[in-house]
């Protein structure tokens, strides 16, 4: 979705890597902590957080990762070994991002195993909440559900970007995760981060990447200091053209996609959204609204039974509720796909009627 | 150490990614298998293997990792998961890659663990050995030690490429490991492949993959993809002015290393080597020596309790032999680090007499 801006910015987000750069496993920073780091890719992930205001970066850890997949993996392997009892509850509120169980169950770990919805569970302290604010898939703002006091928690904030929701200043949680693909569209480079306020918890996530990758693409870091770099120059030093600038851009083409959908959803009449009040967003300076990259959609109809099936029907991709741990009146649709896949959704859906 | 013959190559092995590139989790390619491989990469590969000859590709499907260091975690998950009884006993025969032990057991998982020494191992046929052949750390030629009837096997293969070893024809085991970082030098590009004759094994690691990092970084593939077109065009289109090739290169700096590793240890007298007779190479087309990546060292001073200690106090960094199985009048030195810290150690050593 975000491609068109990448085509018009052109040269500036170019990545060049000669045969003989970044041959090593280590990186040129003198971190002890994170010894695969990237110095510039560190940079730019601290000046970016700065600029847009989305998550405090003084005095934390950065630690970066293969995509925030492996980051999750990261965050379960070390508050399970160092600061829980095995086996650890993995929990988060329903409806939650539905690679959640897969990925907490993978190795089936004696260290820690998927627990369910939030706010189903009955566990003593001994748990990890997985807490996604914006929330994969229904966009809500969302809170740890389970008390503060007791057990630990993950902020998965791959989403709390202008583009998505209005920025409601710098978020502060001991653990917060980000991805590339969801702030500037390059998934396919596979760069996850995380700030961690605690050094040995920093430490050993640092150590697992060790153990299971041995660190990450030094090309990827490359690659992601080169477009971060680009977005922060364009808000710090805007170009005298009116060049389009990333966020702006991209809260204008999900605004019109959402418009779009809201439309098609209204005149057929079948489905519902979800709906979001207009808040003041500290990085725009004005009221925004809230257009997650999902579509969070049920099915009003009593006589659909299973809404993925019905879409199924009419030829548009979507995934049930049921891998979101609610029910199959709801699917999840992307909103962030190419634009001629979007127009075709869009085309589909208003034909129902 | 592969540094200066890349810099001797320049352009034709710089890597360019425009902004709007490889945006994408998925690849171009319609592999319905590995949905992440990028087809480039993929095709360079079997290419490589075809000239050189070291590896049966015909017919095998190819999975790109993180580094072998994933694709060993790919492929313990897949055989304990689909062809074994949980939990599996993983061995190789000592002295192992002592990274091995850490990789196995990282996840305590109930799938499979660390059982140690091959030729000590007394369970019965629910095992997978891992095989590294040539062997780190020692450089030998290695067969599976366990039988071949039960249990299963992993090749490691990261070494079996010219500059290291004769090439004694294509090698044709079930799944067969290979890294960019010990066949090219390129270690900071984090990329691994395997070649799997079972499809449904290569169906499992890919899922193994996208549960772990979905997927793998598609610059580090693009990268990875034009530094193996160089190495393949040196030897099917030689320039005429006589422009280095990779393996020759490779294998004359090894050998001047060990020349001077050599005559260093035999003007001490303290210390041993492993032996090894010249064998023919099909690739080279004449008898050729071996040169492993790692000189794997014996303390013959019976005075020498903790050899990893003695070179410690000449400021030489070493690897016990305790971390590979055996005892610590062994040490590994890496005889791939950079032309300075390897002279730096020549004189180190020689300075002892």
């Amino acid at each position: 979705m975000f491609e068109p801006f990448w085509k018009e910015v052109g040269d500036d987000a170019t990545v060049k890597i000669s045969g003989w750069e970044k041959m090593s496993y280590t990186s040129s920073c003198d971190d002890d902590i994170c010894w695969f780091l990237e110095p510039e890719f560190a940079n730019e992930v601290a000046r970016l957080h700065r600029i847009v205001n989305n998550a405090a970066t003084d005095g934390r850890y950065i630690i970066v990762g293969v995509g925030s997949t492996q980051m999750i993996h990261a965050t379960l392997h070390t508050l399970a070994s160092i600061e829980l009892r095995h086996p650890v509850n993995v929990v988060s509120a329903a409806p939650y991002y539905s690679m959640y169980p897969g990925i907490v169950d993978l190795m089936k770990s004696g260290l820690y195993h998927w627990a369910g919805d939030a706010a189903a569970f009955r566990g003593d302290d001994n748990f990890i909440e997985l807490v996604c604010s914006p929330n994969n898939p229904d966009g809500t703002i969302r809170h740890a559900m389970l008390g503060k006091e007791a057990g630990k928690r993950v902020h998965d904030m791959a989403y709390y970007w202008p583009q998505y929701s209005p920025m409601r200043g710098p978020a502060d949680h001991d653990i917060m995760l980000f991805t590339l693909s969801k702030a500037t569209g390059h998934a396919g480079t596979r760069i996850g981060w995380a700030l961690v306020k605690n050094k040995e918890v920093a430490r050993e996530m640092a150590k697992f990447i060790t153990l299971n990758t041995i660190g990450v693409s030094k090309d990827s870091q490359v690659r992601a200091a080169t477009i971060l770099k680009v977005i922060s120059d364009g808000y710090e030093f805007p170009k005298p053209n009116g060049a389009p600038q990333f966020f702006h851009f991209g809260q204008h083409k999900l605004a019109d996609r959402w418009r779009r959908l809201r439309r098609a959803v209204q005149v057929s009449g079948q489905f519902s959204l979800p709906r979001f009040s207009p808040e003041f967003c500290e990085f725009f300076k004005e009221y925004a609204e809230t257009y997650p990259g999902f579509a969070w959609l049920r099915c009003e109809d009593q006589k659909i039974n299973d809404c993925e099936d019905f879409f199924k029907r009419i030829n548009v991709l979507t995934r049930s509720g049921k891998h979101f741990g609610v029910g199959q009146e709801y699917v999840r649709i992307s909103m962030l796909d190419t634009d001629a896949n979007f127009d075709v959704f869009i085309k589909r859906i208003s034909s129902l009627d």
